[in-house]
């Protein structure tokens, strides 16, 4: 009897995992299937997300945690890592190609990593779900760690962030990184902050803009809901409280081109692993992320229905109403569903 | 008779437009209501994004673009000017705050311009179509320029960029710049480039950087879909091709602080206008930006409809059995959709 598909998945043969993620970045009915008979197998690699603005030097740190992940001290045995690389605003195949080619050079021939780039310009919501479709496959296929790097600072990464159980966000020296990041707001996200080009001027700077702005931030995190009320943690009733809110996130300094600090990064996530999974945070960001992906997959399965129930003629004679201004958008939308018979 | 609300807003009355933009903001009743009414008096204004990363002084450069537009040279009648300005990832209230008061010196006390301000945690759909919502009030309220001014460089700003007729991109000198807008793909969204800060160091090897850029890219825009078959615009039937394909992106430098630069800047978003409005390309857009505004509206709808038919209870069970890997994401919507009867 033939070994199927989702076995050679399982057994970790790179030939199966390659089609599968091809299926799966693609949306095929066989994706969607295998997904289904991987998925119970799921939820034992650690997801880690690396983001931050474009210029820090992201996909070199990720290559080199990688690195670093499979050359561990004597004795110890490494970890399998999987690398996904995203980069949802780009309309240039090229950046991601030139990051699978930059990354051969480090970690080709190792059969302990795969690396896979995504560049794609779907919606938010559809880039999201293929990215947890792709992550669950390789944690099925048995990677141990999952490196998902996302480029930019915006709600996309804000979304795809709450597809990791530890985020890292990075930044860079040099302008308006302080600024950036606030701005960005992407602080509130970040499980560990890492400046990155640290042997550049200003590194110091950055570290220390990062360190006050953390420290301005925290008390609001001790802040919490309880029945509808801000109160502060101490008014709160034991055990009401978010159980990851003593986290502290550390902020590193990383130099990725020469490797400087990325032990000391490997340590940290695996302090967070451990925090998460002691104070029962593991559980909630498994919870958040899963019913993150239902959201997003659901937004898709329901549009997808209404978009088939309508004819198209039908759909481009409302819209030319809204252009020539009889209709307003939203009565549209009431036209068009309406019409459809939802 | 009392004047109504709409016609008020209709009259340019600034409390009638303070409150419906509120309302318009947070989605309510009586907010749609007036947006319907106001609709069939859109279309009239110049819609402008501007969008670029953070740290670019952008929001500098859209205070100091109206303020030229509101002095413009001796014996010329002033646009009023709308400015929205949305950052979609910041979850402190405090950058949109901060930019408004920064605002307030400079244009406060000229009742031809009006500054709204948005920081909005709400998904991207919600936030496109709600910034949609404020640029008709706007519009129907008589101003003839809105500048949209969006924060990053990601799927958010393509996004929320397909809400104006004219997109400037702003990159300043520093860090990385020329990789950020290749990176980002910003480029093929934009009608206008500005390094802002042209009077930094490393101004001009921006200048040169998007300029050389934009002539690598430039070659591909000529080449047009027929038929499903790409072609060069030379083997296109005439009439074919899209309309504005002739536009080469302008790349301008402008001092925000000092106002250097952007006199020309205006001038080029009227020279872009222009070009619209001759080639047909104005149209085009138009269609785009309402075509997408329904299909925002839309998925919200649906989403709305389909809360509202299924029971939390019945919900938190279906999530429960993915957290616990009984089944999986697809399985659960599976089971959603159907659980709805829809």
């Amino acid at each position: 009897m033939p070994v199927t598909r989702t076995q050679a998945v399982l057994n970790g043969e790179r030939l199966a995992l390659t089609r599968t993620l091809s299926q799966v970045e693609n949306n095929t009915p066989e994706g969607n299937q295998i997904l289904e008979e991987l998925f119970p197998h799921t939820g034992n690699a650690h997801l880690i997300g690396v983001t931050g603005a474009p210029g820090t030097g992201k996909s070199t740190l990720v290559n080199q945690l990688a690195f670093d992940y499979r050359h561990p001290p004597e004795g110890t045995k490494p970890p399998t890592v999987a690398i996904v690389a995203i980069d949802p605003s780009s309309p240039f195949s090229g950046g991601a190609l030139l990051g699978d080619r930059v990354r051969m050079q480090d970690l080709a021939g190792d059969p302990g990593v795969f690396v896979r780039s995504m560049a794609s310009r779907g919606s938010l919501g559809g880039l999201a779900s293929t990215t947890a479709g792709l992550v669950q496959v390789f944690d099925a296929a048995g990677f141990d760690i999952i490196l998902i790097e996302t480029v930019g600072a915006g709600q996309a990464e804000v979304e795809i962030a709450s597809l990791a159980h530890t985020t890292i966000v990075v930044e860079a020296p040099g302008l308006g990184d302080e600024i950036q990041t606030f701005k960005a707001g992407i602080l509130e996200i970040a499980d560990i902050l890492v400046v990155n080009k640290a042997d550049k001027p200003g590194a110091d700077n950055a570290l220390r803009a990062l360190r006050n702005m953390l420290s301005l931030t925290q008390p609001e995190k001790n802040v919490v809901m309880h029945h509808g009320k801000m109160m502060s943690t101490e008014e709160a009733p034991a055990g009401d409280a978010e159980p990851d809110q003593e986290w502290v996130p550390p902020v590193l300094p990383t130099t990725a081109t020469t490797g400087d600090g990325v032990a000391e990064l490997i340590e940290q996530i695996a302090a967070h692993q451990q925090h998460l999974k002691t104070s029962g945070g593991w559980i909630l960001r498994e919870q958040a992320r899963l019913k993150n992906e239902v959201g997003n997959l659901l937004q898709e399965a329901l549009h997808q229905r209404w978009n088939s129930s309508i004819p198209p003629a039908d759909y481009e004679k409302v819209l030319d109403q809204v252009v020539s201004r009889q209709i307003s958008p939203r009565r549209a939308v009431d036209k068009l569903i309406k019409g459809a018979g939802l």
